[in-house]
Order: C-alpha cells, then sequence, then structure tokens
C-alpha cells in the first residue's frame, strides 16, 4: 500500500478524496486525512476501508511529523500562508509534496534541498492557479512547435454562481472566500502589457476600466485586471510577447457597483471604525458621506456619487438592504472591510439548492508565416451540489491526478515547481477531460487591440 | 555666554537665525550652526560676532555628542526622523532641545528621562503644528474660562504662494518640499467628527470632499481634510466634542484638479515604473490609459476622466505641458509620484522674486448660556523674498522665541511636549505679534452644520 497524507480537508476537498479512494483499490491507496476538526473530514469518506481520519493540530510539530513519517506523499490543503512548516518537515523526512497554492517566497527556497533529494513540490495545480497553467502552456507549446511566434495572451478566470441558481441583480453569490472577494485587488496598483505599452491601474479605478467577452451557451462576462499580469511573463516564455493581461471574471454590471464601495472605501481594512458593533448598515454607510442636517443618506450618496433616479445600480444597492436602520452590524472593533463582508454574506450566501461555476477564458494571438491569428479557448464547470462544487472539482481533481502521477513516477522532476512542463500538464488535462473538464477552442482572425490593423 | 546649537540649517532656518543673532549682544548668545553644509549657513550669519558655523555631519555619533556637549541648548531643524539621535544624546548630556516637527513615538519615550534631568523637549513649534496649536489653545482656554463649552473645533492651514506672484492657473506653487506635496493625504483614510458622527475619506476620494473659506482681502480658499483629525482631541481637551476638522488650504480649483492626477494613479509611490527614464511626459500619461489604437492620448484622458472639451481643469492640465512628447522623464527607476513631482517642478517652482504665503484659519464653535456661538479667526503672513519666506518666518520664529523663553527660564516645564500649556504660547503669541504674525478674530452667529437649527 501506498499512504497519501491530506493535510486540511476543507471545503475543496470533496472531489480530491473522492478520486483517490475511487482509485485506492486499483493503485492500492491507503488516505489518511489529518485535519483539526475529523467530524467534518469523516463525513466525506463514506467509511471506505482505504481511508482513516485522523485528529492533526498542524502546529503541533511532533504530531505533524509523526503524520507525515509514515506517508509517501503529503497533499496540503491549508490555507496557503501553513503550508511551509508541513513543506520543511516533508524535505527533513524526503516526502513528496502537493499543493494548489501560489509558491510562497519560504516555499521556493527549498528547491534546491527538493532536487538534492528527488523529491517532486508540486504547487499551484488547482484551478487558478493550476488548470489556467496546464490549459495556457498546451496551446502556446502547440503554438510554438507549429512554427508560431506568441504576440498576444489573455487569461481570464471566475468563481462564479450557476446560471440555474444566478437570482440577483449582481449576479454574484460567495462561492468561496469572501473575504478575500471583499478584498480582491488591493495592495497595488494592477500591472499588464497592451501591444507593447506598459498599463497601470491604481485599485480604485480597476473596476471601472473593465474588458467584455462572451462564452458560446453562457452568455456575456466583464473581466477587470489582476495585480500583477506579468507574473508568469518569464514561467510561459513570454518575454517578448506585446499583450499580457490577465483578470479576473464576474457578470456584466458587478464591477461598476462593486466600484461604488471602492469609491466610498467601504472595501478598506487597514483601520477599525468606531462604535462598529452599535451600528446600523445604514450608519455604516452615512460614515462615509458628508454630514447633512436635512439629506437622507440615499440622497447624500445618489448625489457624491452621481446615481441617476432610474440607475438599475441602485436596485442592486437596495437589494443588499445597506440604507437598513435596524439591521445592525453588531461586529466590535471592525473594520470596513469587515462591515462590508458581513452586510454581503446576508445576502450572496449560498442556498443549500444552489450550484456554483468556473468559468475560465484564455486568448492566444500569434504571428505565423507573416499572418496573424488567434485562438480563443474557454471552459465551464458547474457543481452538482454544495459538497461536491465546481470549484472542489476544478482546484481538487488536478492535485489528486498529480499526485498519483508523482506516486507512479509519471511526473518525476524534482524541486518546487508549478505545472507548466510537457510531462506534467500533458497526462492531467488529458485525464481531466474525463471529468468533463475541457476546453472549448475556436480560431479566429485576430483582434488584438488595433482593428484597423487586419 | 549661553551657547546656542543649531543643527541642520536648511530653507526654514533664515528667521531664526535672524531672531537669534537680533538678541544674542542683549541675551549673550553665541549661535553655533552646524551642517553638512557650512557654506550655506554661512551665508545667513553676514560675520555676526556672536555666530560659527562648523561642518557636521549627524551621522557622526562622535562629532555630534562633541557638539551637543558644548550647547546650553539645541536646535534640531533636521528632517524629522533624524531627530532621535540629537535627541537621545541631548538628555545624556542634559541638555534641553527644541523642534518644529511632530512628536514620534521614538521622541515619546524620553519623557520620563527628560522630566527626570529636568529638560525641557519642545518639539511642533513651528507652524502647523506650531502657531496652530498655539493660538487654537489660547482661545479655546478662554472660552472656557469664561464658561463656554466647545462644540466644534475646525483648523485650516495652507503653505501657498503669495497674491502677488500667483500667475499660474493652479493658484499653486512649491513652497516647501514638493515631494510631501505629491504625497499629501496618502497613508490611510481621513477621520473627522461632523456633529456628532465619525467620517471617514479615502484617499482616492480626499480631494473631491473640500469645504469652502474667506478670509478678508485675501478671497477664497478651499480645504481638504487632514488624515487624522483626531489627534489632538484628547491634548486639547475635546473629548466631549462634536465636530473636530483639520485640513490643508489650497486656492479653490486645486484639490478638483490634483483629484485627476489621483485618480490616474500617478501619485502612487509604491512601485517603479518600467523604463521610466526614457518616457516622454506623454508616455507617462498613457501609462495610466487604455490602449487605443486610434485615440489620442488626451481624447482617452478626456474620456476616461468625464472631462469636458471647455473645462477650465484642460487648461490646468496643458499648462503643466502634461501631454508633450517631447518633454523626457530622464529619471531612472522612479515611481508614479517621483515622475509627477519632476514634471510639477517645471511649473511650480518659485522664481527668484516670488514670495509665498502662509494662511491658517480657526473656527470655533461654543455654547454658552443654553446659546450657540462662533470665533472665526484667521492669519495670513507673506513672505519677503525666497531668503525671508513666510514659512521660514512662521516656522522659524516660534523656534527661536521658545528656545530663548527656555534658556531664560521662562518655559521651565521639564518633558516631550508640544506647545499648548499657558506658560508656553502666551509669551510667544505675544511676542510673535511684533513680528506680524497674528490672527484676526470675529465673533459670528453659529453656522456648525445644521443651518436650520439655528
Amino acid at each position: 500500500m501506498r499512504h497519501i497524507l491530506i493535510i486540511g480537508a476543507g471545503k475543496s476537498s470533496s472531489y480530491l478524496i473522492k478520486y483517490l479512494l475511487d482509485h485506492s483499490q486499483n493503485e492500492q491507496l491507503q488516505i489518511i486525512i489529518g485535519d483539526i476538526n475529523p467530524e467534518q473530514a469523516s463525513k466525506l469518506i463514506h467509511n471506505h476501508p482505504n481511508a482513516s481520519v485522523k485528529k492533526l493540530d498542524v502546529f503541533n510539530a511532533e504530531d505533524r511529523a509523526l503524520a507525515i513519517e509514515m506517508a509517501d506523499i503529503v497533499i496540503s490543503m491549508l490555507p496557503a500562508h501553513m503550508h511551509i512548516e508541513v513543506a520543511k518537515d516533508c524535505v527533513r523526512l524526503k516526502k513528496h509534496m502537493v499543493t494548489a497554492s501560489y509558491i510562497s517566497d519560504a516555499m521556493k527556497d527549498l528547491h534546491d534541498e527538493a532536487v538534492d533529494n528527488n523529491l517532486v513540490f508540486m504547487n499551484e495545480i488547482g484551478v487558478d492557479p493550476g488548470i489556467d497553467h496546464m490549459s495556457a502552456m498546451q496551446v502556446i507549446d502547440r503554438i510554438r512547435d507549429n512554427g508560431g511566434k506568441m504576440i498576444l495572451f489573455e487569461s481570464f478566470t471566475g468563481g462564479l454562481v450557476a446560471p440555474e441558481s444566478d437570482n440577483n441583480l449582481w449576479n454574484y453569490k460567495f462561492t468561496w472566500n469572501p473575504r478575500n472577494v471583499v478584498l480582491a485587488g488591493q495592495g497595488g496598483a494592477a500591472k499588464f502589457l497592451q501591444e507593447g505599452k506598459f498599463k497601470y491601474i491604481p485599485y480604485h479605478r480597476l473596476f471601472r476600466r473593465t474588458e467584455f467577452l462572451e462564452i458560446e451557451n453562457y452568455g456575456r462576462f466583464e473581466v477587470y485586471a489582476n495585480r500583477d499580469s506579468l507574473k508568469y511573463q518569464s514561467a510561459y516564455g513570454l518575454d517578448n510577447i506585446k499583450t499580457l493581461y490577465r483578470g479576473t471574471m464576474r457578470r456584466v454590471g458587478f464591477s461598476k457597483a462593486w466600484n461604488l464601495f471602492v469609491l466610498l472605501g467601504m472595501t478598506d481594512d487597514s483601520y477599525i471604525i468606531e462604535d462598529s458593533e452599535n451600528m446600523s448598515y445604514r450608519d455604516f454607510v452615512n460614515a462615509f458621506l458628508p454630514y447633512s442636517h436635512t439629506d437622507s443618506v440615499e440622497l447624500k450618496f445618489r448625489h457624491n456619487l452621481k446615481i441617476d433616479q432610474d440607475d438599475i445600480i441602485w436596485d442592486k444597492l437596495e437589494e443588499l438592504d445597506i440604507f437598513s436602520s435596524t439591521k445592525m452590524v453588531h461586529l466590535k472593533r471592525a473594520t470596513p472591510a469587515q462591515i462590508l463582508q458581513k452586510i454581503l454574506m446576508d445576502s450572496w450566501t449560498l442556498s443549500p439548492i444552489d450550484k456554483d461555476m468556473i468559468v475560465m477564458y484564455h486568448k492566444f494571438g500569434y504571428e505565423k508565416d507573416g499572418k496573424k491569428h488567434q485562438i480563443d479557448a474557454s471552459m465551464v464547470v458547474i457543481g452538482e451540489n454544495q459538497t461536491y462544487t465546481a470549484m472542489a472539482k476544478t482546484v481538487g481533481l488536478p492535485v489528486a491526478i498529480a499526485t498519483l502521477a508523482i506516486l507512479n513516477e509519471k511526473i518525476t522532476t524534482p524541486g518546487v515547481q508549478m505545472p507548466i512542463a510537457r510531462e506534467v500538464y500533458t497526462p492531467i488535462l488529458s485525464e481531466l477531460k474525463n471529468h468533463d473538464i475541457q476546453f472549448t477552442e475556436k480560431d479566429l482572425p485576430y483582434l488584438g487591440y488595433n482593428p484597423l490593423n487586419n
């Protein structure tokens, strides 16, 4: 038997565990799930004979090492900042490791040791990052193999609510960590390349510089820029590319309305609102508007943000009940972002029958034989229910497939890495198709940003 | 003879040195100026027998201690972050100390030691902070002495160009550190109280929430909020006040135009612009606007920021030549803020014949015998030339007067402090009047924010 230790079995673990259990007989796998809340994890294994759950406090160094020692490979599904102690143990105890998180500087520092010990430390192998890397590199490598030269790459992902559950004016519900949604885009200007020009967008303009795209059968979406679109430029081998733009997808109209919160300062997480505990939602909104003895909060809001009487954006605000003087914040010493999150969770929490959706869209522009071409590739995954979500599927399956491939020595290149090599993405993307995670590709005339040139 | 050591004789030192030299015979003073650039300082002493200049590198601990040892009192006119080593020496060598800077946490930590050694460490005794503290506390103390209860305090200061030199569309030139002007308002939401309500303004809205006021003979000004208006609430004894608002004064229209730079992200100092060295001013502006093959930078600017064809704000931009494709940035690895500063310095640097102006405006609202009252107090100081500026006068004279008062044991309360005690502000404000630094007071009907209530 080969032992796989999964540390942390949160919301994204359902498909990961299911996949490994489904293969546990054939592949001779024993799955051990270590979690601070073993009850929750137990529900996911259905008393499967090849699985066990144990209580594991990852901050207890002795218990952690003991658990890792007994495994052949370790999957960390912990929050990103908690991987590093697990990773250090894995180096010391000579175990392979898999995570779906961005490679931190501390993780990167373990690269040489991992190589010396012939260990594969596969990271960024969830959906975004993960499926985005693999699906993009497959097309980019193919274009290059055929003699094409990349001139444009744009890549967009969104975690959204499925069309059948899309029943609010924002066309949005929280399908993952709400705090990350409230803080999205903060921490520095967005940076990208358009037709050879570096472009910068400050946070407070980010949601006003959207682009639009359409996915067949799923309608229109909008995109706002991710913070650093140039992050993977070198890793992808795109150093001379003209346009490089990565973004987050929302349904059309979300960003313009969200921008009202940004403009007023309601997404700020850097200071405490005085007496937040005793504020109504209305008081909270009013704290960002000038004092007036005569004018209502509503009028001040409309006037300050120049919202017409008949603008649909107003209905979006009212749907959230943010002008309620009876709904109370009830949070002690809270930041604006924490209060806004609470207000949004009233409206944007998934109901038990709601389904989620992951959408991804890549645009590849290239030159071949003096002519410009474009390939668009898109993927849509709909969740089954609130345990088997599209998020859990697109995060968990790549992690599971990669884990088995490492165990079976199909992925062997050692070191701290992300899935951009052919040996990695080819088998994984191929198997993901069997689970209906696949891209639809279209060859198009090159559009780029210079339509008159074409 | 009593020895006064002035460390750092920059732009704000002219009046400080003049005052001390003018009093050096009567008061038996010997002034020693220690500066890294002794030539510059030498010009300010005109070979006066009671003054000497020596080269002093404040980072050389031995030289610094030697210079401080020989003095009876030390004035530090260094940049604020450089005071602390001087202050530690002053504690150790038992010397009084005077600065015009905000009290840092490190400075505050020296309070007990200063008290134990019976040393006066007077800080925040320039113009803002300084004259603002003293002039406000004098009126607040008087209102309270007469049985009034403070309900409103607003205080505004501006360092501007004098009316006779005010010849650009922005009605603004750099009369002090340009970098601080470009970064003004950054680093967190502005916080203040209006009629008992806490109000918060994020940086990107700061310049759109202005208030207006008028100073007789000097016309209209506008005010934007300082970062933390509540900073001195307790020190001033205003814990139960309803309205507390501190701000920065500009000529009307400045803030609305400045806000364009804030909106585009040109005041950001947190990242490096790629290839800034080889950019034209036009390229710099274009980096914050979407790519377009067809549209000019001007049209994209107008469209993105919704500027009408005939808006005077456009002339303000053109006056700065920011759309020039021939003027080059020439700064290596520069931040947006550094580049913007360079562009502005082309237009806003004082010419040799220009004069500066300091304006200050306080509003005091109080209740007495069941009735509400208001006192407005304003001060205007115009510079004489580019050495004897209004800034140097309003910073340097309070420092000089305080220094002499400490030497003469008229200010004796020991410890790290700012000038809010009667023993401090009474003699200083009285003497400032002899130098035409004085406030004009007006009793007014209480306006507050509830005009219908009055």
